[in-house]
């Protein structure tokens, strides 16, 4: 069956879309612990992001680091924190948030509830920053 | 001034070992939050990890994923989790962390104490299954 990612991917289910290319889509996280939190993550149904060809992964990460510039742009934030953790979903996803100290991007913090507005506003932001 | 990963690469203040090579450079976290908690650092001395070059970025994030596969290897972990932060040093690095579940990579957890003799059998085990 499709990972739930996989089903974003192909427009299944709806998603705040940030980017895509070829090989890789951008969206925002719904239970986002900042204002601005993306997931990446490769078309490719992979589970572990360690388990990507060197291709594969060098890829992702360079549309990563163009995602987070676009971030970095569109939102108040002295940097974009990286982890992958990738227990909750069986497809490789890299979280991208913008953070101003380390404690904004501790998982166990409680998420933010934004409104459907406040998703879409927020995704037209960082989408006009992506070069 | 160096910052203290530059002179840990540069060998004036010591570390536990895991590899190097031409760009970047690994070793064990002396903070650990899980046995085998690794620092991968670019020896550029660049602050923030998505002002690395794209060439730059690449060749840390494939050096990342080879030590990644050691530390899975050699720890008894269901996979190596990934954090970038960077407020703490300013000099980009990247945290492998052996994981079983997703709390695991909390920086909020208390670290670990370790004695000399478990940071240098760690960095052995790491070490011997780098490839």
């Amino acid at each position: 069956m499709a990972s739930i990612f996989s089903r974003i991917i192909q427009r299944e289910i709806p998603s705040y879309f940030i980017a895509e290319d070829e090989h890789c889509y951008a969206f925002l996280d719904i239970n986002p612990l900042m204002k601005g939190h993306t997931l990446v993550v490769p078309k490719l149904e992979e589970d572990y992001l360690f388990d990507l060809t060197e291709g594969e992964l060098t890829h992702l990460t360079l549309f990563a680091q163009r995602v987070a510039k676009a971030i970095q742009s569109a939102m108040n934030c002295k940097r974009v924190g990286v982890t992958v953790i990738g227990f909750e979903v069986p497809h490789a996803h890299i979280h991208l948030v913008p953070i101003n100290t380390t404690s904004d991007i501790n998982f166990a913090n409680p998420k933010l509830t934004l409104s459907k507005e406040e998703f879409v506003a927020i995704a037209e932001k960082i989408k006009a920053a992506f070069k």
